[in-house]
């Protein structure tokens, strides 16, 4: 079927540009046998799935599956507040900018945005939205969600999430994170996702790995089970309930076999180190932040922007300063790195 | 790697309990090459598919992919309806009993229930909320929605639909179909899809194929393409924007090459034709249905149940009556049948 | 000023086209003085008004005022209810029918509801939806609503009420009362409110007082105030928190003073037995329900309907029955209940 | 009826801490007469008001009686918007910061806010959303609303409202205003309520009396009547449906009556100006903003604060700047004002 043979150049756009690891695609296919049953009830795969996560994450946690990040990140949020309870968090998260409103869609809350240069959180940015407390005239506080890594390609470091879920539980409120690139994180921060998780105080963990070498599927992870009470029917209602469900526990076995998330946000994170160490060779090309996980954010000559996207397509981050993003995924090689440094010294002149 | 052999029984538990047609791994398969865009955003493939369901719909339709037949069906309600306005539905729709209040709280909306011994509804049924119209109490009725096949196993004839799509449109009201078992319908009533839909005046349609072999995915389409006005964004609010798209894309690429879909559901609907045969051969069971689609409903002996359960897995139906049903998929075989066939006259014993 | 002397004749179409209390009135006018915490809060005649309550209803209980009884019904659903989680309820509730979807817009649950003659539900009709309990598909019965007096006049007997709160918190639901009529039910059962609501174990109650004398405003009464946590921020985000709440409170201090609501009610339920017992004096109307609080339903020649409603207002209830519902006020006198009376006579000939 | 006496001194907490104008207590006590259809139904009276709305913002307006200004700006909302659509607002503005999610909860969708010094948003602050158009990850900007007058006391000129408008229709938006204090507006900019909103251009009109004299109740007035269909089963939805509805039209009627709007804003505006002109006499205070309208914001001496709170109440605005805001009322007198005068210059010393 010549028509499928679409087999488009790779660029630096987003970590989900790239296709599926060629592992993850081996056991979809051998999964592909016989009847399971619908919606994972009564699925052996998925017991053996939860006591992977168990294994990961400590005996206490509990996991469903989703669709994608959106729906992890607001059925988190769904299924710890109320209505009238409110997240904060940065204004750069996903969570605000780019779920196109279904926070407040289908939990009916407000989020409470900060600005934050780095797209990192401190609490005491948080500390002024205390004062509301039993205020009936305003929303109520309940949640931090934090993007690990965040969109800035910044990272918290253990001691910095510990102090967030510290301060929440102070305060009565939950620690959310977004961890649609936790596996970028971890492999950063040399820590295990427990370690980062479970062992800080997180509550509840979107954890994702589509933009690690998975095809769909994300994972919400209550760390203490107690939280997780009736999730199961929030996901139905939720519209994330999946019938042929075998198809995302297994991309989730594999993901973990061999450690298959580590060998990929290891190539992201190296290329992205790479890249960035050999793009400001090129003049007028200069780092805008620190790459911290498989982000690479620069400043480039305006002019040169339109004409490198023509080979290497990647987004424009803030059209003001000239300052573009630069994603690399798990099948991101040296030869792209080089190919698109090579352009971009080329096409400046 | 063992441990993802798993290799369940097949049964008849349902048709989303089957796998994948081995023609659509294939095309997963294929197209994990190279980079897409996410989102299928400018990706010539969702372009290819898009001039694929007008070859099939017809040149003034539109169509969306989502993740599942509860995000199709309720992102078709929340398009067309203002959440004052309900929709019409047999009591036995999948949208009303077997999407966990997904409707009413994704769309804010309310539906009206009529009970349907078959699981049609007819537009004398209909007519009774007609009266509501400008009382400022209660909603006002603005959709129909019917299920082809029905959850019954039943099938609307076209003239039937015809008369609902008219009666729907003479009273300012849309028609919706949720056409999960639609390609079973298809085949049973010997026509295309564009003549069941668009032919008849049905306004948009919930697209399934999950249950007739792919993997996960579903495709919203409005027959006519100026009903879908801003419906991206409704999708994405509604957590149904999957980044790699291209990976339902191919599905449905794959699902129209050459019939599958057609090949598929024929199977199914012969199977089930074969069961309904066979099965009323042993003592003390008898159809409780006709056998229209790909669903065979039957009334079996009480003590008979749990054992043939055993064999081959199936759902009751309906407790009281011990009515249960038996669901044919594309990869069931004559063995299938016979083998359950053979177990319920050895077992009724 | 002319133009406000509007003055309508009275009629028997509902029992708020009556106007208000001259007692309830006169208490308007004496708290209009000075400046009153505005919402209510730390207003001295708040702690007043709940103590009314608690000796009412018991130490235990908790009250907040609110517009009307749709406000009250909805967010004593949207308290205790998550939205998967559904309400069972007479198909004739006002919460089903008459809020034009509110309990769906604003909660996100459904509605499950049972056809009841006489708009009353028992036990073994909330029994089938049991055996959703635990499947993720479904929508979970957490709560049964019943309007007390119902929607077709009737009354549920103390003894009815118990059996239904004992159903209810045996399956882990609550038992929510709509009480937009209870003042009626109270004087017709001779009970005291707390019998009916405290003594029976209802745990919510919709206290309304606008249809029987009352301007406008209705309470939410917790019978144990536990389950009231954090209801302040839902009637705020329910648009139901009322600046000037000093003229909500003085109503209900009003109608407590001297048993307001009693003399109100017991006129209006006389006037509706007087009505039931002269009405079928004319020769072809006769009582289609027993007339237990003050509503009173009747057939009647088809003919005399719109002649009678020329002078007496009243609605139709059930066109294919000629079946019409004529409603008791607490303004309703016995001059009016004749002259009706006298008016069918004279224009059935 | 002794119990009822409270009688609290006046302050400066808030213009809806006094209570009815005694020109509409009159009117209410005029309309309680005979019955009227519940609801404004066919109410004879509605139309009379309707007709006065005409009068006052043009015969293509179109108005709806609400219980108050929560309901009116967030139905104002959910009439215009999908919920993918967004609201562009001053983060100062009562809908975001003070409706306790109200909008977020009703809606489904999601407020853009821009922080403003004087609480006036500018057509420069709304374009960097604009760019978000076409893009399927981010709500749609679709409204602009703005308070007039402000939450700080500021008011838009003719000029800037009108520069609003055109702004927001040249950009396929619309522009609300929420008019909780539009009479001290009216008032202080010499101009009709017609000129400040039919005459520049906006499309919906929340029209607040409450602050003003009134009881309860809030005007929704779509300023083109083609705005609104449908309008009235949203308000049911919405539980802002008012049973005794002539209650709500004749506060209207008698608000209306001889200007009775007017005087009362005149008179507070004026309180307001003598209360900035006398206030900074004392050592120590000084105004932070122009007083435009009814309200005057100051800085004291912190130690000042709480004592003088205790002779007239009021509430601090922004704790870290010890600025203090103070409300006055139609009922707020000369003495009034010079009482709390003589109280600061006492009490700093």
């Amino acid at each position: 079927m010549n028509s499928f043979d679409f087999g488009y150049k790779k660029g630096f756009a987003s970590d989900n540009w790239s296709g599926v690891s060629p592992e993850v695609m081996k056991v979809l296919a051998e999964v592909n046998r016989g009847h399971h049953p619908a919606y994972g009830e009564n699925d052996p795969m998925l017991g053996l799935a939860k006591q992977r996560f168990r294994e990961v994450f400590g005996e206490d946690c509990e996991v469903f599956f989703v669709y994608n990040g959106t729906g992890a990140n607001v059925l988190s949020v769904q299924q710890l507040l109320r209505s009238w309870e409110a997240v904060v968090t940065p204004h750069s998260a996903h969570l605000n900018e780019d779920e196109g409103g279904a926070p407040e869609k289908f939990t009916g809350g407000k989020l409470l945005t900060v600005h934050c240069e780095d797209g990192k959180i401190r609490p005491e940015q948080i500390r002024p939205f205390l004062s509301s407390f039993g205020f009936q005239h305003h929303v109520q506080a309940r949640m931090i969600s934090i993007s690990q890594a965040t969109e800035m390609g910044t990272l918290y470091q253990l001691a910095e999430i510990k102090a967030l879920a510290d301060f929440a539980h102070a305060n009565n409120m939950f620690l959310h994170m977004d961890g649609a690139r936790i596996a970028n994180a971890a492999v950063a921060l040399g820590c295990t996702f427990g370690e980062m998780t479970t062992g800080c105080g997180v509550d509840v963990l979107s954890f994702g790995g589509t933009k690690n070498g998975l095809m769909f599927g994300e994972a919400v992870v209550f760390l203490d089970e107690k939280l997780a009470e009736g999730f199961e029917y929030s996901r139905k209602q939720g519209m994330q309930l999946a019938s042929k469900m075998r198809f995302i526990i297994a991309q989730f076995l594999a993901y973990f076999e061999n450690d298959l998330w580590k060998r990929n946000a290891e190539n992201s994170n190296r290329m992205a180190r790479m890249l960035g160490r050999l793009l400001p060779e090129t003049e007028g090309i200069s780092l805008s932040r620190p790459v911290e996980a498989n982000g690479v954010f620069a400043i480039m000559p305006e002019a040169l922007i339109p004409k490198l996207q023509q080979e290497y397509f990647f987004h424009i981050w803030n059209e003001s300063k000239n300052e573009v993003r630069l994603m690399c995924s798990f099948d991101t090689t040296e030869e792209d790195v080089r190919g698109l440094v090579d352009a971009a010294k080329r096409l400046v002149g």
